[in-house]
């Protein structure tokens, strides 16, 4: 069995409806499931990007509004398009990296995407991502020492090299060992690749 | 029935698989098909780009020529990578929107298509359209002269107006009403739409 990289980013709303269904899609296919949050802003800086592509190309963004709007539809998942974008996403990422083999990281990487995409509320806040660990049941403080150390600054920062070393230009993104699938609608494609079915 | 608007772009990579297979997926739902081909050119050039994305962000040309090798070779269609890329497709676009009607349309998209990025092709060469209406069976001459003509100019030109009226930014797109839907992953979610099943 390969394991599948799931290469997500909290403040890319495509990310949002492929981590809802990941970690039951790969339970179902038998498929080990790595987590891989890293930082989308040094990836589109190295393409000469300062800001989001769906800021920078507004009919893009148009689009991925109302994208948005039907894929959580389809999916059944509640969608409230955020006051802010794209949101910090910095300490949730640190969390989610330093921590990346805890019980508790796929609820919580759930949390996250829940509140900044159907609750609206501002993950950049340390406050709310206090709130976010506690309302699934995990201490927030030893988490956050852990994540906010050198150690837990540095898992993040190794992950989003590993990101640029893979050849990723946006999330979410997929590998299964040196191949790269690249958009939540490629899932599927890379769960058949890691079962052999490709 | 409501109908489905197929915007392709014969220079366009990913509008290839879509080409292929369009056709036989909407009589398979009953939705009537309309063939939309536009200049990606302009599209592009409104939002401030001068070459397709793939040669600007090159990280993203590297992921999508691997992408195509495994999308063709899922859908059992022929591959090759083209020499040129992208390829002049101002003629053959304007024979597909000057005989949008015409009942060889859907053939002459497919091989087009074909000989772009199977048989690497030079499409942007009057030589290899005439070669290629006659390869399925048309007159080249009366084609090209009422393509070539100022109403069948005209005609692609009212097309790319008509693609940026409704939004878009790529290819291939679909529409449905006013709704849009952008890449090959989503000719399954404009099928449902036309058919009133989302």
């Amino acid at each position: 069995m390969r394991s599948l990289g799931f290469w997500f980013e909290f403040a890319s709303t495509y990310s949002y409806p492929a981590a809802m269904r990941i970690e039951a899609a790969c339970v179902a296919a038998g498929v080990a499931l790595e987590w891989k949050p890293f930082l989308l802003g040094p990836v589109f800086a190295a393409q000469g990007m300062t800001d989001s592509p769906f800021n920078l190309y507004p009919i893009k963004g148009r689009y991925m509004w109302r994208d948005m709007e039907r894929l959580c539809a389809a999916q059944g998942l509640g969608w409230q398009k955020p006051g802010q974008f794209p949101r910090g996403s910095l300490l949730a990422a640190r969390v989610a990296s330093a921590h990346a083999q805890a019980p508790w990281v796929a609820a919580f990487v759930r949390a996250v995407y829940v509140a900044n995409f159907a609750q609206d509320r501002d993950i950049g806040r340390t406050r709310t991502v206090t709130d976010i660990l506690q309302e699934i049941g995990v201490d927030p403080a030893p988490v956050l020492d852990r994540a906010q150390s050198p150690e837990g600054k540095q898992s993040l920062r190794n992950l989003t090299d590993s990101a640029q070393a893979h050849g990723l230009f946006g999330a979410p993104s997929f590998t299964v060992g040196d191949e790269l699938f690249w958009g939540g609608d490629r899932l599927d494609a890379a769960i058949a690749a890691a079962t052999g079915c490709i």
